[in-house]
């Protein structure tokens, strides 16, 4: 019999999640542990994510025979060397490549894939979410920061080195653009990010005296623009607006290069749907060249958040 | 004995050039005909077109049956449907989609396969040229316009629908951009094609009152403008400096997008290269995340431009 079961591992700043994995896509058993926890000993991480990956298999009542492999969504994991490198969010692997790949494979007596998050959830996007079908569209998460996964002819588009998409790092803002915190300026994830919608309405009430509930804030998040918006705020549905617009002007450039079916959108930010696709949809219209008008969808994740990042790096390890 | 030889056709607005070529990338007879002596006759333009290339594989002292297929670069020419469709500057294929690939085949008894120009001159460049052994990179052909083509794991990307790669009409300049042919404005080829350089000097002429001998011209040319750089003036240095910059920092952007090991330039404007490289290295250096900082190289086409067309069209021919 066929291994018929795989493990995903989403690894995020804090909490790494993991979950066991059928072939159609249902989270059989999944568990959680710290990932920040470990100071700079990447090794003490990587046993306990192996001691919780087996258990997780074991609560699935399968045992590591069953497990084809496993599959892990990090940051600046790279997908050809298996590290991750240069994480600044993972204090483990903030100041060296970490052969993660390698050594959670050794662990557990499975062949590992790993990429990075962005990526793992196009995989997840395209083997059981809005984008099934699909062989050319972009993902973009809309999260703590702004990332992305191309997906061509079917696969991951990674490049010469594993670290294609990163899409949050084109400009968006050329003239005088903000500091990102890749240290460049003007970055898409500078602005079009939940810290980048935040930072925008703190300029903007510097700036103007329009009257709004945010003005109260010690600390505006985007979930606090969001409510304010909800509440027909003026000032949060400008944000949006502005938000939707820059995040449209890329998506026209983007079609541009490579001329994908839809732009697919996720994390925390993209729950702001109903604020944000009108601005997005409406700026990529006015800037795509006339081949592509009308013809490529902005939609949204399918996914149940809380599933989706495990189920996107278990599909990636169908392919080991 | 197998097929050894193969077509290579380039189709511009004024003149197509086809070539006999074998499996070293020589050569071995080439002719020229009109383009635009045809008006908007396909059917005229495609039955001169086939005679031609039998006539010119005779003229190799080849006959059909040496031939394994033709390989054509046209603008707005598509992979996928094999049509020329909606090229401004070919009158014959204006205004309707003309299948050109399957009346060629038809017409000549091979195979034929089409693509863009810029696609075209990607695969010529990796089969014969500066790219010979890459697998990932990126095209910039600097004409009369901006064209790309991009490689990925070694093949050309063309999305969804075949037109992927229009770089040339990715954003550079957002706020108050010039127009572009394409109708829209900012484009990278509004600023950093032959034309475009042209439209920033005559701009500038009137903005300045440096002196430079191009202010005694009516009609600047790049050509020039590059005369002028030639004999150290100043405004010609300038107008290179800024082009490059442009190109520079659009490159930037586009490694992000698909993490090439080089961009290669080839093209009438490309020549400028002694006074282009120095600002759109820096440029894009300055705006490169650090993974990539001196990692990714801009080179210039290796190829004879008389044969750099007819050897990319034809490279396409070889996988028929």
């Amino acid at each position: 019999m066929a291994r018929q079961f795989v493990v995903g591992v989403d690894i995020g700043g804090q909490t790494s999640k993991i979950g066991v994995v059928d072939t159609r896509g249902d989270v059989l058993a999944q568990s959680v542990i710290r990932t920040d926890t470990f100071g700079e000993d990447a090794n003490a991480y990587i046993e306990a994510l192996a001691e919780a990956v087996k258990a997780c298999v074991a609560a699935a009542d399968k045992t590591m025979e069953d497990i084809r492999g496993i599959g892990v969504g990090a940051p600046n994991g790279n997908y050809y060397t298996g590290e991750v490198a240069f994480a600044p969010n993972l204090a483990w692997a903030a100041k060296e490549a970490v052969p993660l790949a390698k050594k959670l494979s050794e662990a557990c007596g499975v062949p590992v894939s790993l990429t990075n998050d962005a990526n793992a959830a196009a995989v997840g996007e395209m083997a059981y979410g809005a984008a099934r079908g699909m062989k050319n569209f972009i993902m973009i998460t809309l999260g703590t920061g702004v990332g992305s996964g191309i997906v061509v002819d079917g696969k991951v588009l990674y490049g010469h080195d594993g670290f294609a998409g990163e899409l949050g790092h084109t400009c968006v803002v050329r003239h005088n653009g903000r500091t990102c915190g890749c240290g460049k300026t003007g970055c898409l994830e500078a602005y079009c990010s939940a810290i980048g919608i935040s930072r925008t309405a703190r300029e903007w009430l510097e700036a103007s005296g329009q009257p709004t509930p945010l003005r109260e804030l010690q600390n505006i998040t985007s979930k606090d623009i969001y409510d304010a918006a909800k509440q027909g705020d003026n000032f949060a549905l400008r944000l949006f607006d502005y938000t939707g617009t820059l995040l449209g002007q890329s998506f026209a450039d983007f079609v541009a290069f490579s001329a994908p079916e839809a732009i697919v959108l996720f994390g925390g930010l993209a729950r702001a749907k109903e604020f944000l696709y009108e601005p997005m949809k409406r700026a990529m219209e006015d800037n795509l060249l006339k081949i592509w008008k009308g013809k490529v969808e902005i939609i949204f994740s399918e996914l149940k958040e809380s599933d989706a990042a495990i189920l996107g790096a278990s599909a990636l390890a169908w392919e080991l």
